[in-house]
């Protein structure tokens, strides 16, 4: 591995493992597993545990878990959110966990990615599911937890008007995620995208489809910059 | 006018003016008033107006007004509606007003289109307006009034989310009416567009961007329906 | 199931059935098929059906069948429809039927849809099929029962052009329904949706593409509200 | 002049001016004038009529044909069709006229260009003016006018419905011209393409959106080809 | 089938066989095979033979032929145009072939849908294949045998640039088809077509993406107009 | 205004002012001026800063600030921000400054608007103007300004990629901002907002094209959070 | 301007101008003039030449020119590109000319802007001007010119098929350059833009909609390597 | 073969083999392998080799590589390229290399197309891979080597910044190749390819979606002209 450390990153001559990616932007790689070999997630995976302490891999298949686990036996499998994690950091002090609304059953894979990477980054996790807008007492009746909550999540898909209602609730962050689900004129999320972009909701910020990941990877920096004012 | 008549409809050169439409399809022609010039829209309200004994003109400026008035002195010009009137139709026995909601101060022509052509039709209308969902307790405080009505036409810009909302929480037809209000990614009413075509409530039918008119029509048409039943 | 009924739902874990919806919106909760596992649909028809007396599944698949029938063993699928059905509400007293127009023999799983969900509604269904504009004397064909429809369902692809036609010659609500069916420049079903949407027919209001269950929806809401009227 | 013309045009500096085109293409060249100075336009004209005998100018402003009037004193201008025309080619012996059939008034100007570039083409234009498919007992009167023109010119806005509903009543080549008439969802004219583009009507064809030069030359150029089978 | 035939078309129960057609708008039905089973394509292929002389289908796969094949024994398959034919038109008398060309050899299933559609409906077929305008020469060289057909169909992927090249060099009526060849920004047609209807050749019309058959369709229009003339 | 504020909000007839906005989502009710006549905004004005003690404008116009100075003396008109503000909250004792990033010159109007909120809201704000990727050396250059923020808003038009960049050298929560500065395939912002979802950024969240104010109350949002944990 | 040219580059408050940029990309900085005020554009263009000894304004107005003029009576304004210069580099000793070709009179604009760019870079430019695919006799008239030139840059709007025609026929590199020009399915230039993307010919290069000036900076990048080569 | 190769092309019926595109366009004609059978492939890739001497085939599959290796044993099978070879043209001569870098290790595919066209062309490549700007201190390392490229070629999916990064640093032709990498809004390659277009950097030109080849090309034509200038 040796003097390629000097520069900051790692040439695995498939790929750059950007080892200094922990200390400049506070999080060690994370593996986008999506259209790499089983091999070649394998090694990633134990390249970056031995220099970081934990893994995580996002869009995974269970092939691509196997090449892991056979050389990080402590690897678990997350099926519905797709990731695949191996240890974890250590918990975070943080007074607040981040809250992950989503409208309907079937965002949930998107919703349970950001909560695997959330958890895998050492955040407390508030899942607050099946919350759309066409039975809008479900979430009034959640309202409490939600305010609770130091940063919001919103996974919606169809309208994607959930994080609008929740902006206008509560006085916290709000991080939208569209999701593909839907059909005919949602156009594979495009629908919830603009939606949650021309949101009224002015705390909202959006993040590109189904990416529970960019999500979490967000939340997480807020957190982090709140536990610096802390200490 | 003589023999054109036998045929259903009235030739003027530059239109063919729709007699038989208020037996055939319950209303007589309303003038669509953009592109034609102020003598054009002066001359075809003063045709239907001897046959229909009302006439309604959308899309309609001060100059068309006052063509108009110069023929039908009873016309009345609603600005923010952009509408011609003159006389209305007699009002209808049903038990249901329209209720029309509109989610910001800025949907409001939309809004008023519609309600200009309800009052013009002889329909009771209730306006309910500045409740969008990023304050949405303004609109449970209206709740009561939202549920007494027969049928509602929701107006929004931005993310269109309102008619989902209202939709879970009544038992009446929505009329959807994106408008066009709004900036960046909302693309001129797509995305309110969309997002209400997509909309998780099930009883959600939706017209075009901006669409007060169509929107008013098609109550009105339920309404009609209604009042069939009851006689 | 206990407690969680106060709320007006109960939680399954993963997902909350809407126990209270039959009341707040008229109907019960409707399963939405797609993405969600045979057990997890079966789970939740047995739920509604203990509720509700009736069950309504759509976009479902035959392995999500059978495990409603191990459950509901009078459970029918309706293959063409892509629906299930167990039980039906009991039949409206309305004077009129629902008609369902299709354009061409491809339209006929989103027709069917409708049909299926007005049938398990108790509502009265006229099939008027394969009338498109392309051969418009076979529409004219059938115009007196057309008339005679209370409603009317216009379900088309391709160019979308016939709800315009049909709402020039009838005197009720039309709602359209855009299909995904047509190829190239059809866009899997925008040119139809964009056509509706700027149709000259001034009554015609528009669902989301091949969403013959929310037309189907809207239809029912506003014979509930003439049935109303009625009594 | 010179010996630019051995090579079939000439030169004027700002732009190359076509003089073989009527041998090859049928037709002299037609002035474009949008963008060009009423200068630009005098001058291209002037040399047009002196080699073909006659001129037409599409979409131009009254600036540009008192340019051209001050050249040749014969010329016309045609306001609602944005057309310069000096003189016409000789009558067609051709059986056929083209019919040009508009769905509403709003459409007159682009069925218009479509006439007078056909005028001055020396063809028989039949005008079917208004005639759209919310009120479709109005084509139907014309039907007989509409069977006995060669080639039809349909041209709507809005959803673009009225071309499929004649190419399944008549036996001839049906040309639709897209109208950017029509607001919101209709997108300048993209509804009415992607309507008549996905046209159940398998005889119709399409030209660009206000094109009613385009359609018209296609029109001359079919009539033409019977021309020669005549001869 | 009795008492239908009255009305001009025939009711199969699930389709509506239109008799009337081949009088009415010059053709027999053409059976649009995808999506129908192989026991209606047979179905309705024998009930057309039957009553026409010849069948027609598009879009067919080989199990849609075996069901035609079994009722109709001089049945033929046209693989790479994906058509069934059984029987012809008689051929017609019309001085003119239809020249069909095609810029690469990915756009050959497009252009033969035409060519066999054209030679069932009797007319001579001239194929000018592989000329696109990467290689110009290729089709100057073939420049007399374009100029000598009646009406041009040209086929074209990628950026759609041969129907404007075509109409530059001939005198005849030009029908453009985009097809969905091509990759990246091609967008499954969508340049081609928007750079055929942009096209600066004035007398191109255009079809839908890959509609071969509907060019062809349209070119039979324009030469039956033809032969009227001449007889 | 009496008995309304008990609910919460105060009619104004033409307007709900949302008093109730300020405990309950952390800030006064903002007003975005566009579209509203200046009487109506000085109205507005008047009302908010009499509950809430300061008032900001947005997209306001001279016309529209001179009616809200004729009420508030103290207001100040920022131009090239097209604000209009009177006070601003007490300065909040936050260790943080927000990093407001601009991309070219041309994006001054958004990062401004952006700015003069924050300073309305009592947010320190650190401008670093006029570094676009095309020359990344005076970003480079800025570094350690950059560092220090606690949040960083950076705006950027053309393709929207600063972000990114920046995303990639800082631990710090990165608001993206697209703006509609650009032509030809910028499209109105589009091309910068894609880019900025599909940022590989992975703490970059997005908001509406040249919504300054959105990006503003965000990075609010996120100081009030750290402030809530710091005490 | 002291220190700050240690950083290679000097802060105008509202713009940082580049020096260094001249010795790092090999030209200086050009003016965007869109957007700026005229003593903005003057300021900068005065720093620049007092640097750089020539001075290029894209896309400016009269008004720019004459505060530009003030400071640099040397300036000239070339009304049709929109460009204003002073000074040039000295010229280049390339063997090569950049050929532009344009398809039509309307897309001069953007073919001058690319030819006053490549005059100020001391570069010899070859016009060849209005020979469109529609003529395509007449590019062929000039084909030994073409093939005489280094580069060529093809400006085209419509359907963009020049630049494929051009590319089948030299050996030299061909950037391509759609224009806004064409109306209708044109969207602004988005049909040029894709047919030219999807180009048969693979020396093609695309710059954005309009872009003369991009397209002028590639061909100069080019020559510059010819030249390094050279010498 | 014979008298077809006096007109500079080879009718193999399927497809015209171009032999006179060597001396017209600098290089043999390569065939895109992507919809012919394997038969096809293997039979032009013979035609061409005996002809030019190498073969070079892109977007093939293996079952095509067997086609082309039973008929010529050289033959080799790039795989992540998808390209087939035999043989390669003798090296030039030139001074220069063409540096090819990619953002993600997901973009190698394409970056490889461009790189193995560019070694059977003769060239000298330069890999410079994973070096996007979410961690822009891996390409700032190779800066050296970058710069020492003649022409370079930046192949970026997701928000394509790397051109616009590249261009800001060097002074070479740089020729941007958006991926269809990317998730959500990337909507296949477009947010890339938008970014691109719409690039700061001056000297930035953009080919197809995922077109390798097509960057190859044109980079191996600015070589070309820069080896004619030094000859």
């Amino acid at each position: 591995m040796g003097g390629n450390f000097g520069k900051g990153f790692e040439d695995l001559g498939f790929a750059k493992v950007d080892h200094s990616r922990n200390s400049r932007c506070g999080r060690p790689e994370v593996i986008f597993c999506e259209g790499k070999t089983p091999e070649e997630v394998g090694e990633i995976a134990s390249r970056i545990a031995a220099e970081a302490g934990y893994v995580l891999g996002t869009r995974a298949n269970r092939a691509q878990f196997d090449a892991v686990a056979a050389r990080l036996p402590a690897a678990e499998f997350h099926e519905r959110a797709r990731c695949i994690t191996s240890g974890a950091a250590k918990p975070c002090p943080s007074a607040f966990a981040v809250g992950i609304l989503s409208a309907g059953t079937s965002d949930l894979a998107v919703a349970e990615e950001a909560a695997v990477t959330l958890s895998a980054f050492g955040r407390r996790v508030e899942r607050i599911y099946d919350v759309g807008v066409a039975g809008i007492h479900r979430m009034m009746d959640r309202l409490d937890a939600i305010r609770a909550c130091g940063v919001l999540i919103v996974v919606a898909g169809m309208e994607g008007a959930l994080p609008s209602v929740v902006a206008g609730l509560v006085d916290r962050p709000v991080i939208a995620v569209p999701t593909s689900v839907g059909y005919g004129a949602s156009f594979g999320g495009l629908a919830a995208l603009l939606g949650m972009l021309t949101s009224c909701g002015s705390k909202v910020t959006v993040v590109n489809i189904d990416n529970g990941f960019g999500a979490a990877c967000a939340a997480d920096a807020i957190l982090r910059l709140a536990g610096e004012v802390h200490s």
